[in-house]
Formats: C-alpha cells, structure tokens, sequence
C-alpha cells in the first residue's frame, strides 16, 4: 500500500487526498507536525531532501515530492488527465500557474494568518502576496468566463490543484465574492462525486 | 512555423530556446519589452491572460503558457523526457521545486539587481529571497551528490529548467563557490551537443 506524509490542513496535501478518494485508492496516512519541524528530521529529509509535505511513499520504497507531481503519477492513464497532447499540457501549464502565482499568494497568506502568531514579522507580506493573490483569481475568473473546468470542458487535476487552496482563500483574507464564475466552479468540483473536505481527516485504507 | 514570444534575458524563455535548439526546431521569435509593459497590453493578454513570457504560438493558433509546461510539450517523445512512469513524475516533480523553491529565490534576486533602479524598494526582498535561494541550491547539491543528472543519470528536461536560472545565479548575489557538486553538472549541461547561451539572439527559423 501507498503511504502519504502529509499535515491535515495543507492544502497541497489536500489535493492529493481529493484524488486518492476519487480514485478509490487505499493508502495508509503519516500526519507530520509541520509546526514543531518533523519535516526537517534527518529521517524524513532522508525521505524527502526537501524537507516538505505531501510526499508519496510507494510500495517498493521510492519517494515522490511536490503536489503536482504527485497527481500527475497518480492520475496520469485515468480519467482525471486528458489524452490529448495539448490538453495535457495545459493541465500542466494550470498546476505550472497554481505553484507559480497562485499557492505563495493564496495559501501563503492563509497559513500566515492561522498559524503563525499575531506578532509574526511575517505578516508584513501580507499586502503585497494578497494584492497579488487577487490578480491570481483574477485570471481565473476570465479563464472561467467561457469554461465551466480549466482544460478541456472536463473535472481534471488542474481543477482539483487549483481548488485546494482557492475554496479556502477568504481563511487568509482574500474575498471570494468579487468572482462569481469562480464560485460557480468551486461548488461545480465540490459537487463531483466522492468529494472530501480539506480537514476530513482520512481513515486507515 | 511556431512562434516564441519572449525575453531575451529571461532565463524562463531560456529553458524553451534551449530545447528548441537541442531539438533542431525551427522557430519565429517575437521579442517583448516586459520592462515597458509589452506583456500587459490587451494584445498580448488576449494570447495569455496571465501576462508573462514565456508564451508559445502553434501554428493552428493555440497558445500554451508557463516555461516548464511547454517544456513538456515540446520534449514529451523525445529522448529529453523519460518514458518511464516514475522516472516522468520525478521529472515534473523537480519542474516544480524549480519554480516554488528555486525560482523566486534565484531568478528574482537576478532580476532585482539588473533590472530594478538602485533604490528599488523591491531591495529590500533581497535578504530573504537569497537565503531561500541558497537553501534550493543546497537541495540541489545534496541530489547531485551521487548522480550526473536530476532525474535517471540522463540529460532530461528537469535539467534544462534547473540549468536557466542556476548557471546565472551569480548575477543575483549567490555565490556558487561552496557547491561543487553544482558546479560540475553546470559544466555537463553546457557540455551537451547543441547548447546555446542565455543572450544567443536566436537566428530566425
């Protein structure tokens, strides 16, 4: 069986578990403490030299990093990645966005705002990472405007790396309420079946 | 014919160059001013709705986004892209590292410093952004330490996207000096049949 390094309220870890579940694929679930430095152990940076959460673990040992990598492995041959050599690129070219523009000014913010104290020096990013987070959804907004998923008029993984962290945007400060085709596309992949919540915490596969 | 648009001294339009000439691919390049805002007119906003170089044109017109997405587009079938599942998402995955961890830390700094007027307040990300900067660069130190190449002891695409912004980071303030391990596999990227440089003018395709 598979096995997921990952932290509950992440939400790059959440997009694999979305997947996982929509696959049907039992795996078995190692929470780390990201706040008291478990992924910064020997042990685990022996797992992942990048000392960060989500990592896979497969069956044979060998390790995979970064979300979007991730889903690419676990999904690529399904339904969840298009066939066709362009679609499949712009799958990429949406996750390439999410990691880019979107993650250290969406998800960013909202780890600053719930995790670290009130005092944080860190806080003094906030203007410019929301300022630019709200160009992020922007931009998916207009994508959204003729589209109702980001490639290819299908629920793909570029929909399910760029929901993790925008249907919990307003958690660090960015209103959604701006953007109504976003908010129709987040309760359209909300409502895809065997969806799970971000702090739905998985049971043993 | 394809088209690039593109910046001569990006080191994201640089990766796609390089695999262009390594390809032996004939292409039209299309150069923009980003520091005078030729990548934010309606023009070219209606090619790319996120405003960035480097963008790809295909011949039927479609428009492809995001350096390392089009990377993929373009190498996937060749030798630059491994054929075997894990070996392709371990591809993707250090594609990814390079543009959250290694990216803004490497690439920005470099474009702080030579773009941006001496009394940018943008300096003041500097300290920051180089000690991120470095801590990628020591990832990258650690994997090299008992392999040639990132992914399958093989000239891939993980390369090509790593090399673009590593082999200058000198010009943003961090010093290579203290990774020789670093230094070697930069010698056997631009060791490899067809390299170009980063400011090589492409000749018209």
């Amino acid at each position: 069986m598979i096995t997921l390094y990952d932290y509950l309220d992440s939400g790059n870890g959440y997009k694999v578990r979305l997947l996982l579940a929509q696959l049907g694929m039992p795996y078995r679930y190692v929470e780390l403490d990201i706040m008291r430095g478990a992924t910064r152990t020997p042990q685990f940076l022996a797992i992942n030299p990048d000392g960060r959460i989500p990592t896979l673990e497969l069956e044979d040992g060998r390790h995979l990093a970064q979300s979007d990598a991730i889903l690419w492995y676990l999904a690529d041959g399904t339904a969840f990645v298009p066939t066709e050599k362009f679609a499949r690129a712009q799958v990429l070219q949406w996750m390439f966005f999410e990691q880019y523009s979107h993650e250290p000014n969406v998800a960013t913010p909202r780890f600053i705002v719930r995790h670290l104290p009130a005092d944080s020096p860190r806080r003094a990013e906030l203007l410019q990472r929301l300022a630019r987070g709200r160009e992020a959804l922007a931009v998916m907004e207009r994508h959204l405007q003729s589209r109702s998923y980001f490639v290819g008029e299908r629920y793909s993984i570029a929909d399910i790396a760029l929901y993790a962290y925008t249907h919990v945007a307003e958690d660090g400060g960015l209103e959604l309420a701006p953007f109504p085709q976003l908010r129709a596309w987040l309760a359209r992949v909300a409502g895809q079946p065997r969806h799970v919540r971000l702090l739905d915490r998985p049971t043993q596969g």
